[in-house]
């Protein structure tokens, strides 16, 4: 008490006037390098900024780096910002565990091929960002998403996914998966209590939905997609028309309208749609009952799951709802982003990178079915016209976990379909992505997998 | 059934082999643009890459485009994209209901200066990520957070906060408000109920709370920041003791004592703690305790809000409960951002813009301190020495809300202390931001506002 005490924003040390200050100084940053609070690396402020901010003379500052320099807790060098020494430290940071080998053959099923993000022209858009965005919209802004974007998305969405978006009932959301979980939430405040999902189904989307509180009632999925005729009394459904994963489904007409006929909210969940090869496009549920479906779309497979960037299109009576949730979390994407995406769709960007991406995964897929043919003719090859994974079935008497497990020791990373089912299946399936892999990759990833089929056969002949 | 069918990626419009497909797809487009779902102004792709994705020949595209250009539903100029003609589209977007009036003087408490957001460095340091980003990074990656943020933002809250942080232990959050609900969802899952909050304290802070579906405990605060005599029995306590908002109380030496002694998680909002102008920086309560206190910080307010980016310093104990719950929700801020601010503080440019803002927003404040003495002598002034606003204490006769009301109606925003409270304070207060006008402005908004409490104070005179 009465004791005047100063110290610096940049570098917490607290200095009591009226004792040798040069002594205090070098005693609060020996002690802060030594507890750890100072990490090894940081650059401390030049003696010149530090000796104003503590409304010392400079030559304290000086001296007191000089001095830590020479017991070894800073390095202190002509011309170069001073640090705090790497060593000397003493409870140092627990080195992290080093995370799992990479896999030498990735075939995952639920990846895109990041190295083919198109950098130079999203840099362009970020700049444009940068540049465009007003004074005002660097504060919290409109929670559904930067009105510039609203438009952008509905129009693109209206005009490839068939999709009937009015740019004041789309928002803009954290990826996939903070739309959906804003959609359930404001459901659930609306009373809903059971939601169908998709079984098997990603069991990423699974335990997002598990979070949400609403009970989860699986319904099995055949050829035409969801069996719709074995939905139970649920006020929700789940369901990824215009490609299932990890089946490859696509939900026939019969079963569409079957499924807009019942009593329910459907939330679409329009994964992959853009991907397509020897068929036609299938236009989005939402189109055929804009009033009944929520349809949630993302940039996480056409550009990469790293920008969060999703967006979905509510039912007007369910838009002021989600929009007070968003309001109340705070969860939106970053207003420069949102910006930067505007101005890639509106330049054509997003059509030009698909155009070129479908030529892209269509020739891996062609690899992949190939070395599928020639090295492992036993599995049937399913699922091939669209999305970035084939399924491929294994015989009856192949066990797909045997398998999975041999395969991943040789270091190859795949799925099963057993992984993403919550009720036993029938025969066993493996799950083949060809997006991330160049096709040597892809073709000696085949050679290495049929190897690991032949290792896990044996066991059983 | 057998019909062959073919469509475009770019432009949903389904044709069928063995009809003209001309009228086909004139009637598709017209369709589309009546409905609304081609919204006005959207582009449509070239006759060349439409007619490559539907196989059909060009000719067929650019007489549908011509036709449909004849009858004002497509804008068709030579050597301009295709679009959407502004009129003739039927059910129009009804237009969204203008924002509020703009106000004139913007002496809101709780907003930054924007304007000042360094958008020329910030390019600098998201050009870096852009080139620096792995592949790897571009998916889904560490749910904490880019490592080399967190190691970053480690050193910085360390060097500049006095924080104990660990960068296994760091999380990046989208903002403060994601942290704080992954924070107190882990409680809670934990066995945690009650959660004490500040009285008053942040509306947006409480309205957060409230949505984690912990019981609210509201506590008073006094100059010396929160009573911790009167904390009831509770799980949690939410205290900000750098920068108590709205009263910019300290939270005092021995309140801190007195609360890190008692069996409770304290979450540490650190909010304003570089924006300190006479007075010595507080170090965060979290260095004295770091396995009994959160820290949570933002760049909301050194940079913008709307970056969305935050950061969270877990105990030991508690780290991977959240990171379990935020991989579960996958609510996680853009990796080129994350990398953006790592650049942006290890190149001092954090550092170097807080020295240029602290210096900016003293001048405002001397502006706006010195226009409050001349034109409201009747009001008490307190809180001067650090955050963005000041509180101006109304004579007891004066009434709050009447005051708002009247300088709300002369386009002033501003803040009141009766908007924080939960239960009823003392005396009626204005809180006045001056981080957001320029030097004029401010003195203008303060002989507005004394015009609005004559006004009112009349009535009661």
């Amino acid at each position: 008490v009465g004791v005047s005490r100063t110290s610096s924003p940049e570098l917490l040390v607290e200095l009591e006037r009226g004792r040798p200050l040069a002594a205090q100084l070098e005693q609060g940053l020996r002690d802060g390098v030594r507890s750890g609070r100072l990490a090894p690396g940081t650059v401390l402020p030049s003696t010149r900024t530090l000796a104003h901010e503590l409304g010392v003379s400079r030559g304290v500052v000086v001296a007191a780096y000089a001095q830590l320099g020479a017991e070894g807790y800073l390095v202190v060098r002509q011309g170069a910002p001073v640090r705090v020494a790497r060593a000397g430290a003493s409870p140092m940071e627990e080195r992290e565990p080093p995370l799992q080998a990479a896999p030498r053959y990735n075939l995952r099923p639920d990846v895109a091929d990041y190295a083919s993000f198109p950098r130079r022209e999203w840099l362009v858009s970020l700049r444009a960002a940068v540049h465009k965005a007003s004074d005002e919209q660097l504060g919290y802004g409109d929670a559904r998403g930067a009105e510039q974007l609203r438009v952008t998305l509905a129009a693109y969405v209206g005009r490839s996914r068939g999709v009937d978006a009015r740019p004041a009932r789309l928002h803009v959301t954290v990826g996939f998966a903070a739309g959906l979980s804003a959609v359930c939430a404001a459901l659930r405040a609306r009373g809903a209590r059971r939601i169908a999902i998709e079984d098997p189904g990603h069991l990423t989307v699974r335990r997002l939905v598990e979070h949400t509180g609403l009970e989860l009632v699986p319904v099995p999925v055949d050829e035409h997609g969801l069996r719709v005729e074995e939905l139970p009394d649920v006020d929700i459904v789940l369901v990824t028309p215009a490609h299932h994963f990890p089946t490859t489904a696509v939900l026939s007409p019969a079963r569409r309208t079957e499924l807009l006929a019942r009593d329910v909210v459907v939330l679409e969940d329009d994964v992959d749609a853009e991907f397509r090869y020897d068929r036609s496009p299938v236009g989005a549920l939402q189109g055929l009952a804009p009033e009944r479906v929520v349809y949630l779309g993302s940039a996480s497979r056409t550009l990469a799951p790293a920008l969060r960037l999703g967006w979905s299109v509510l039912p007007s009576w369910l838009a002021e709802d989600v929009r007070t949730e968003v309001e109340r979390t705070i969860i939106a994407p970053p207003v420069l982003d949102q910006l930067a995406l505007a101005h890639f769709v509106e330049r054509g960007e997003l059509d030009r990178h698909l155009r070129r991406m479908r030529l892209h995964y269509r020739r891996r897929r062609d690899v992949l079915v190939r070395a599928l043919d020639a090295q492992l003719p036993q599995l049937h090859v399913e699922g091939v016209a669209a999305g970035l994974h084939v399924v491929a079935r294994l015989p009856d008497a192949v066990d797909e976990r045997a398998v999975l497990e041999a395969a991943r020791a040789r270091r190859i990373a795949l799925g099963g379909l057993g992984e993403h089912a919550i009720r036993p299946a029938g025969g066993g399936a493996l799950l083949l992505g060809f997006a991330r892999s160049p096709e040597p990759t892809l073709r000696a990833g085949i050679r290495e997998l049929s190897r690991a089929i032949d290792e896990v056969s044996d066991i059983f002949a």
